[in-house]
């Protein structure tokens, strides 16, 4: 499963990921693909196989209430995945997640998903809910993680 | 003065710490017991010497006004001592916290119990006010801790 | 151009930095001067030299309106510089930025100010939109850094 | 699997349901005792097995979000159905809901629960998100039913 | 006790009732004389008898403040005892209520006033609490009545 | 004039309608189209001899405002009339019918369409306004109907 | 069609009208009859002519809905009549309108009344949303016209 | 009909009365026992005869609502009757009141509970509506009394 | 200059003043005529004497927007000469106000038609803003008096 | 009475009068000293001369009340005055002016004002409420002014 | 420990205190200097001593926090000291306290400040939470006192 | 650069501009093609060459903050160019300017795109912020322009 070549890019002048050591710091990312300039707004934002993945109901009033923050959830952790891949580590090297909601009543669906990308050692957590992200109110997480991966 | 043994244990499917390298990188704890199912409220959720230790009035009016915010702050900073202490560390060893609020005019309150926990060499310290944490608004205090303890 | 004495330093008991391992790591800085009990509000409250390279207009209507992100953003990241150095490093050793705003329409502003800073190689950076920050309201912007430092 | 003999019971002077003609027609059914005075507010006023049911996680911060609206739509819809056994029908008889949120982001959870009660031919159904129901905020779905059962 | 003839009538291009079978479906009705133009504000609105039956205290603070939804209640339901008569049946035969309320603190009140109107079999009741209705936001009640009238 | 195929079908698991002896019940109909995952926000939305029918006036001001509300008005209501037909009826037969605004300001709109659909006997009518409906607030209108069709 | 006495004169010493060179000026003006002292609140308030030529329909739900601004935008352009032919020259030499609003969903009900004052030549025209104009918060449009009547 | 020993006792330090001269001068007396740190929340905190003369009517809608101003209501002018009793005087010697809602919607039920009381003559009465009171939102009255008791 | 005889009457079962040793306590006084029923909303409300002292303009806009303060500020403060004379004393006799409002705004407007009452030694004064007072938010301020009597 | 050289100036790059053909358009003026950086904020702002003007009473309440719209009216009338002679005209030149009120309760005040200024005829006057001016929310007024001065 | 000459004095035309009898009335005051127009505002505002006795801590972010209620509590019951010492009598003879608060969360902070200056026997006490006092909202407390003082 | 040709066009009947004597008077504009039916949301719906111009930073948050107010101003100023054209003036001729707001955070990027069209003489200037415009709370930004034009 592959993400558009925007996913987890920059918003900004700044760094997607730093090494510093013996670690892999990440920028905190959003459900945003700067190069076509999208936000992930529902399940039709992300591929098939990730809707399959997550339950897509195919019912308009269930999948249009859910499906934000299940496909924000995915396309956010997946770009972490290819982010600490780039930068020659993979998902179980990361071992901390600042998570920033604007809803925290969408935190179990989150929770759903990030169980499927740390299905072993999960990592330390912490969890506020925010007034608003970039670039828009539309988004409803941001997650910075942290990874080591010794040299 | 013992915490009950849910004191500081996850919440969710998340670490309560995790080692990388010379550090201990602590999740954000909020002033909750899960084994228990129950979030701390105010004096009568604290061992009595903690009571004591934190000025209890006796007085309604004021205790129910301060009790809150003094009694979540104890149990959120000693759940990071038996935490810290679980990975073979001390408070001491804690060299920084972010720290969340749900209303900065707690703050004083805070500073106050934190300096009993910190008497020697203070931690670096971020502090803002979010809008809500988990898992209910009744929480007032996040705290996320990280030490450094080489091996 | 320097700041004034009090620029960066801690408004409570904690530590403006410490070092752990080959880490620095810094306070979240606020556009505040503890000494003199100053918030920083506008173009006023920072050198002319600073002013001049924000681009005061000298229009009473856009620098009351621009000025007070603009200055505050100014001081933080200046502080943030006064700070890294004391500890023996530089700005470029800085790798990593948690940035909090109260609005984040103030982003673009803060943008052009931090690339000031770091022309060369940028850092991480996570924002976010929290609804208040130490001391008051007035407080628009704080900054938290980590550097790299190795003995 | 049996409700607690209020359940679905008239909380004032009105009929919990009336016979006219073929057709079954029963009172706004609110997941609330009257017997006992208690409102469900989450997974702990269900039996075990409805819980294990719904798929409650034991994780709990997922819990405590997810959970009212879970038991209260279980209770709601097991509440109508031992009103319409009581009527000498079964739940396959109710042809009608008409259903109040006091917010619709519940919707998913709430047609999750109800497959389970109408596996075969669903009913007719009405949503709207209302501002309150009786007898105080907590309460966050009403379902009115209508049956048919000719004599 | 007599209603003015403007009780009950439609405010727009709709039916008061209409029979199909052998039920009376009624419109919602509401505490408005469309003939006068005029929307029931208390107790002056109201017959000096019913104003004595619902307990008028003649304490102006008092009254002013029970004073609209006691007569909204008794004037709404005297509609439905008129319109149902003229559709050939009684008060008893109404067997369904669902009932809008601006504000449910007015359910007290409400349901002394129905228990007049329904001294033996209660119907069966649906009540919410809704954010307006026609034609003006000092309208506080709504009650749509349905009843069995077996030709 | 012929509605998309999507008019008007369930979109969740329910029943668009259901018959119970002589009586056709209809879920609530919103101005969704849920095979396209389309709600009608306007004038476009609709078939030119609707726009027509409807007074569109080609002012830009006047068509943006007025138009939502018109457009879905028309579009909930000849979905009623598809529904009922595909149940073997036509309008006429429709007696009762329960309308949820979002804003009671759109009444007079609503009305005026209304009539159109029913240029002779009316039915009975309920009209409230609620905060939202499925599946967004961009729904402005919600109708339920009945309707009286003896085998 | 006369309007009463007071319609278009000044609230407060100010001039209803000024000529200044070729230009009448005229004061904002609201819906307001000053020597009676009363605001213009729906179609009772205007002469019966004008309620027929506005549409009034009749039915008590849509009147007192569209009836309000319907009425007011009608007395103001009739004010704005007067007050030009008091000075000399009549509709067709207003060319310029500013158009104050409290809620711009009322523009396609003024738009409406606009068209029957200016059948030939339209003026320019700017409408903007305010949150109040004098005397009350009853007042839902004010304009303020000016004409060209070269001596 | 006896209270419970907390009640009408002080929250803080300060006095629940003191003489001077030949009046008794009460404080703020709030519906809280402040022994057992228990607001009064209903019907269920104060004794049964003391519910049935206030019409507990056994409907769990009705009771949910009234209950909590009536037993307040009774518990605050109870707890002033034993103070008085305590200074050596009576009820009737209280000759005046400043009393504090929270939403003066409720001073009718407070006023019926006030006569019970107060049957023959009655104090001076000053009523206003505040923001909160001590000790939480939950207190929804305070009664100041003052009596004239000469030596 | 004489009231209406309602004026400063009772508004519910309390007494208009009470005397206690030397001292004369009246209830709180709002601008409402219980007798009538009415509440006074501006000049038109008190006797063009009255008026014509507090300066009515004749301006609408003015007299709009001031007449109700400096209106309910004469009538209450006649109001409370009028009890005090029923008591056997004169406004001079008055040596203790407490004075509430709705909006503290509004305070110049009362201190101007106070000291048309008190020409020589003032009273003591408390002044603070409330959220609402009886019977309605119409009504503006409630004045407290004390006199001093000695028999 | 001389203001201040910077009063009247403009606070941006635009014109504080221009020309055209026989009429002075001045800029919307507020209370503003661009040159100091001042906004006007009470009678401590304005000459002695004018404070005694307005009637400053020199009581603390009245004049923290007051104070604020009238040094504003008056500031930007004699902001006025001071341009248009700059034009070369005088103030009975003004023939129209557009008034923006953050409150228009302050009408009354500025309405005492302006009489002063415009002791003979009147200019044509338009008054609407605004939620905001340049340069931030303490501006209580701005007025447009424009003048008829034939070369 | 001397106050400014300004403290205590009346604001308005009011008495700051009167002899009634055998008692003392003051006026409600609160921590304004109407000399100087100044409204204490934190521990900068109180002399130095009384900062000490009330506990500055020098941490910016906590002093700024605490500050202002407790020097505004400081300022008020010395103020209440003078005053009643200016009136022949001493703290000890006031036996009843009004207390009005802008947040009751400063509840606990006044009460410690009040046991300083009732040591011995404290007085009968009223507390409510009001929306707003003299002469602007960063007004935090105001407090009304009676003293027993027989000649 | 070329707008498209709906640019400035009227979006309900009423002229875009109109002659009166020597001056062109302009109606408000907004930043709306009413032919396409569309409103300027950002960088993307207007030129590249003016992108450009107004400093495009290609960075997607900085860009989705700046972009929909500096993409509005330029289009309407755009606009009012291409109207005075059509009258046969130039930008220059325009000498007055009201501009309406949506929020005036907005006014510093407004300003630095009116300096562009107006590098020489700039006209006089009136700002306020108001609660909305058409046909739309899309739209930030509304510009009403007079020119001067003699035959």
């Amino acid at each position: 499963m592959a993400l558009d070549d925007g996913a987890g890019k920059p918003l900004a002048k700044y760094a997607a990921w730093r090494r510093a050591g013996d670690y892999i710091f990440l920028s905190g990312i959003i459900p945003v693909n700067p190069q076509l300039g999208l936000i992930v707004r529902g399940y039709d934002d992300i591929p098939p196989a990730a809707q399959q993945q997550l339950g897509r109901s195919g019912e308009f009033s269930t999948d249009s209430k859910e499906g934000p923050i299940l496909a924000q959830s995915w396309y956010v952790l997946e770009s972490i995945r290819t982010t600490i891949e780039n930068a020659g580590g993979q998902m179980s090297d990361v071992f901390k997640l600042v998570q920033y909601f604007r809803n925290l009543d969408h935190f179990p669906y989150y929770s759903r998903v990030r169980k499927l990308f740390f299905p072993d050692t999960p990592p330390v957590s912490t969890v506020v809910q925010v007034s608003e992200m970039l670039p828009s109110p539309d988004v409803l997480i941001e997650v910075e993680a942290t990874a080591w991966l010794p040299k």
